[in-house]
């Protein structure tokens, strides 16, 4: 008969007495002190012994029981069973919480992906948010794998008078990121082959590559992807951005974007998946229509795009839109999918796009951006002197592009810029192998860049760029006319 | 010289003279009215025939040319260029918004993924979120791939201490619900082939097979999945509920859980993935430690687990945890995607489960649920008069089997249920058809069930599947005993 150890812990903070006996024995079970096949001692005699009660003991023995730990035998008692121990023999011990490497800090950070979450419109946001926790109860109910058919019919709405977007808010597909949404879009085409812009974008091709398709890159020029060389790619699937190229700013004319629709009907399968990437944020004039404007609600695009870039990268929502053709298989493929976006950030999105919130914001983001990018490229003449830089791209969207003649060239512009603590990237750094990449390029974005930054980074960089390569024909016109 | 038709529109609320300009020499390229190679008027003579300003025409000549509409000769003027019509003639016809088809209402709804959203703990939500908003401006910028390092360091703390889960935060994997992770995880495991539990929940195969992984059933019993069908199956990935099998209830008793640790290193590159479905509501006693704390940090367990259904099915948070082994290819795999849940939900809940919201809201939930089933059992058992009855896995999770003696059999009693406004689902409709299905048993889910509803509910069941089959021997105890 089993000698059992039990210290009984009291106290308010104490397990109840049959969790403590439970833990007891599958303990000393599992500890191997209680040999498998042993039998336990009675009920009665237990709770005696502990001076628990007979209520306490069976309650710990039918749970030990109902987990394996014992076994009962009709009119005999309870018996130990054989427990293998698992394949670790320490038990966990807790590993120190690994840290999180800091990222490098920069004293002027130009990567693309910033954004000015200033301009985030806090207040109309926040009192949204709150009317609809306690006014909307129904929120916490599962939603629709689509996406609320609410928030869907407004993004609808907004997308025909904004982006000339044709669909029905059957065709909408709202998702935590545009990542997510093109990875759901890789296993409906899977299989295919994709043409992606070179330069170019490169998570859009890990993505794609993820899911099984073979990427190949095909050149932009001046005016984005060229149907030509697309058409030799032998790509049954291109991904383009023609509201604003990503990394050269090239904006698709109207021309080349019939071309594109043509490549994609003259056979039969393919496609195009439009990312109207940075189309808020044209300074000069409205964005182009969209391609799938063009090609109609049944057509062979499939439209991309975002409010994390608008809005504030931290709030997940994007959207796709699918011509009903696609949107039927992927109803039968992902038509029990739930959705990832929270419905309360679903509603609020609703609620600020119904309000007029996001178009002011949009308004106001627009003018301040393009402010900054004036006196960016201004403040960086004045630096470098006329005729030093050029500039590429800088009509739409948070970043443009700098050429910088007679310099040391890219590779070294963006070692001499970090090593001054300036983030930013080469344009090489977006190719993928089949476009020539001029030099002495850089991409600058100013999406997080304050004002205040702007003439310190401009000098900055001529000190960083003209000490090294020429430094004497390039002394800035803002030091020449420096008082004395 | 082409002859411009302009109707210049005034207003507070009209579009600037250059845009308008802008949109009607464009709509007349477009509709052929302007023939490809036209000269175009000279900017002065249209400024003044148009009674408009000369930089007026220049902005809508500049925006037309980088549009691709007109062509600038130099020294000679603007000229309009072929444009080609796209492929859809009219202008896109606004279809009418499609409304997606209410849910089929049900009196009773016993569907297993309901909850009881009146549980969720509004106020201090509410009120974390509040404060986060406007005290957290930070939470505007882009997060960690794998989710918040703070929230993921609370969840370590709560597993080890909570469930017996062994990982650092390095290890956490944070996503907008199950199903997206179980994505991730599929296109990690790709090319396997993955064993179910039969019967069991549909979606982890659908969302495996999505992935290109082929899924075997595997029969489970009353301790759960049976290792040596396991085995035999042949399959290197195992995806198990053992915290609370869907949909039988079974808990797997810890000699078992050794056992499928044991199946898993007997040879190279096998998987468990741990869905520690519904362990929250385990009734009677803590729930058994997980898998992969047996298993250990670098084991071959992945864990998988949600806080959708303890807080919201509309809150999609889930997370996993992967050993380090597979850890490292995650991040080779998806290290630049962007986090799929909001930072600012990310947040609400690292604080809710610090401040201690968390485990009160379980304790709260899971004496409610417990006060629920037990009602409904016994109002059941009521109805049907005693012995006609059998429950099965109603000590842990929102819903049970219930098993009918001497009834019509299950597809009658799912078909007379619905009929008389019940919605639930006969156990065989989890059948993936290697295991036998016993017959005359229906899963009830009680989770979004009212206590008002439980009285009536029971009668409406006895009503309808005792008038059709054997209705003499079954008068309930409820109706006998009723006052004249």
């Amino acid at each position: 008969m089993t000698k059992l150890s039990f210290i009984r812990a009291d106290g308010p903070s104490a397990p109840p007495l049959y969790e403590q006996l439970y833990q007891a024995i599958s303990g000393q079970i599992a500890a191997g002190r209680i040999a498998p096949g042993e039998k336990m001692p009675g009920k009665r005699s237990l709770a005696a012994s502990l001076g628990v009660s007979v209520n306490t003991v069976d309650a710990a023995y039918q749970q030990l029981a109902a987990e394996g730990w014992l076994k009962a035998q009709p009119r005999s008692g309870f018996y130990a069973m054989q427990y293998d121990q698992p394949l670790r023999k320490a038990p966990p011990a807790r590993s120190q919480a690994e840290k999180v490497p800091p990222p490098v800090s920069f004293r002027f950070d130009l990567s693309t992906g910033a954004v000015d979450t200033g301009f985030f419109p806090f207040h109309s946001w926040g009192r949204i948010q709150r009317d609809l926790l306690y006014n909307q109860p129904d929120l916490l109910a599962r939603g629709h794998p689509q996406g609320d058919p609410e928030l869907r019919a407004t993004i609808a709405d907004y997308l025909l008078t904004y982006r000339g977007v044709d669909c029905t808010p059957d065709q909408l597909v709202v998702g935590a990121g545009v990542e997510y949404l093109l990875g759901l879009l890789g296993r409906l085409l899977g299989g295919a082959e994709a043409a992606l812009e070179d330069p170019g974008y490169a998570r859009p091709r890990i993505i794609l590559q993820n899911s099984g398709i073979r990427c190949v890159p095909v050149p932009v020029d001046e005016q984005g992807l060229i149907p030509q060389q697309l058409s030799a790619s032998g790509a049954s699937i291109v991904y383009v951005t023609p509201s604003h190229q990503f990394p050269t700013g090239a904006v698709m004319p109207v021309g080349r974007r019939a071309e594109l629709l043509r490549w994609a009907v003259e056979k039969p399968g393919r496609v195009i998946i439009e990312d109207d990437y940075d189309s808020e944020f044209r300074f000069r004039m409205k964005p182009l229509p969209s391609l799938q404007g063009m090609a109609g609600q049944n057509g062979r695009v499939i439209y991309l795009a975002t409010f994390s870039r608008s809005l504030a990268p931290s709030i997940r929502i994007a959207y796709m839109v699918l011509p009903h053709w696609l949107m039927r298989v992927f109803k039968a493929t992902f038509g029990s999918y739930s959705s990832t976006v929270s419905r309360f950030e679903q509603q609020t999105l609703r609620v600020f796009l119904q309000d007029g919130h996001y178009l002011r914001h949009l308004a106001r983001s627009r003018s301040r951006y393009q402010a900054r990018m004036q006196q960016l490229t201004a403040a960086l003449d004045r630096a470098f002197g006329p005729g030093r830089l050029t500039f590429f791209g800088q009509h739409t969207g948070l970043h443009l592009l700098l050429r910088l003649k007679d310099g040391p060239g890219e590779e070294a512009m963006v070692r001499l810029a970090r090593a001054a603590g300036v983030r930013l990237s080469g344009l090489s750094e977006y190719a993928m192998g089949a476009a020539a990449i001029p030099d002495s390029t850089v991409v600058i974005g100013y999406g997080g860049l304050s004002n205040q930054q702007i003439e310190p980074l401009a000098l900055t960089l001529h000190q960083a760029w003209c000490s090294e390569a020429a430094a004497d024909d390039c002394v800035p016109k803002a030091l020449q006319t420096a008082p004395e």
